[in-house]
């Protein structure tokens, strides 16, 4: 809520983004916490300049929270009941924070330009995690990764839009081989595996898969992993762009 | 454009519907061409009301054309350039019909309404060509179903639009087990082989085909077809919704 300038913004618009990454078999959500007393978490968003395109406003909003750039993010649905709004979230916020009532943030206009229906463009990222450095705009009082299965209860419909960002991912991987944004440069293929099992939640046959991602042909294979037992060693694998 | 009481609508948002039909081994497109001088074409399109889900208003926006309700329909990309806006058609469609500004219709108000930037969101639905009769509204001179490989050129973006829509629905296709809403309630093999060489744009191998579509197991097996060869008739089959 960092005062825009609302007539620069399209109104009722707005662009949620569910930014993923992957840690130690466990699949991760990058959720910032507002800075307010009441315990509000929600996905990265925000507006659409009247002069911006929709995907670039998603690179920005994006760009704020990673601190990175040229990241894989794709449009995956659109959020659009005619009762979406943020009435319940924003009246709470300020029974719990009666202050910002004297503050400019909250003047009439303001309350409700946000308290209006809001369109919502959901927008899906994948982040080599290794490389994002969570940042704090100032609304934040913390930018942390949650175990998807571990999500906070987040405002509006934000769980929502991470429940249907991950049916999305389900149904593009292998169509579009995106896994691999997930993961670092190089990788074994008992990763790749722990991967797919991580979002899929559900083991796969060794043979099998190893049999699947080769067939794929995106791979190219490199030396081995060095572990010190040389005979058992794994290659190590890149993905061929 | 009939006279969108403007407060009505959300602002700056719009969507864009691709209609899909088969017959006779073509993958048609439902498009109306306006009733003005200069032979405008469009696909079915409208706005959203601030009381109205999305995806009734794309519902609402279908059956006004197709005459039928309960049609297969799904989002498939949301087109947000900071470029796409009306304003080189409207002029042009002025221009070959200047009495349009002696009218109501065309007021400076309205024409800046429409004439801004739009953000669409793209609807493509299948219905079973049979069952619709083709719908004219106000403004429309026709409604009719166009082969994709013979398209009129569009207003602003539909054509990408169109072609976008195909896309998704070749990416769908069996992940969503969504062609049979393209077939009549029953048909042969032979049929779904045509229909999805047709979308495809490219032979299958016939024994391959087979089984991979009956492998999907969505399919129930009927009498065999009528066609007087009783030896060579081949089976009916049946979508298992």
């Amino acid at each position: 809520m960092h005062n825009p300038s609302q007539q620069n913004y399209i109104q009722q618009l707005s662009i949620d983004c569910v930014i993923f990454g992957y840690h130690d078999k466990q699949l991760k959500v990058l959720i910032p916490k507002l800075n307010f007393n009441g315990d509000f978490w929600a996905v990265p968003g925000g507006f659409v300049y009247q002069d911006e395109d929709i995907d670039k406003a998603a690179d920005r909003i994006l760009q704020e929270r990673t601190g990175i750039t040229e990241i894989y993010l794709e449009q995956f649905h659109v959020f659009g009941k005619a009762a979406r709004n943020s009435q319940k979230f924003i009246d709470r916020l300020i029974s719990l924070n009666p202050d910002m009532l004297g503050d400019e943030l909250i003047v009439k206009a303001e309350y409700e330009w946000f308290a209006r229906r809001f369109v919502s463009i959901g927008y899906y990222a994948l982040v080599d995690i290794n490389k994002v450095i969570p940042q704090k705009i100032d609304l934040d009082d913390s930018v942390e990764w949650y175990n998807i299965k571990d999500l906070p209860e987040m405002i509006i419909d934000h769980n929502e839009i991470v429940i249907k960002a991950l049916e999305t991912l389900r149904l593009n991987l292998d169509e579009k081989l995106i896994a691999f944004n997930l993961l670092p440069e190089t990788f074994t293929m008992r990763e790749v595996q722990e991967l797919y099992e991580t979002i899929f939640d559900k083991p796969f046959a060794r043979n099998n898969f190893q049999k699947m991602i080769l067939d794929l042909d995106v791979l190219e294979r490199l030396e081995k992993k060095f572990t010190g037992a040389a005979n058992k060693a794994p290659y190590l694998y890149r993905f061929r762009k």
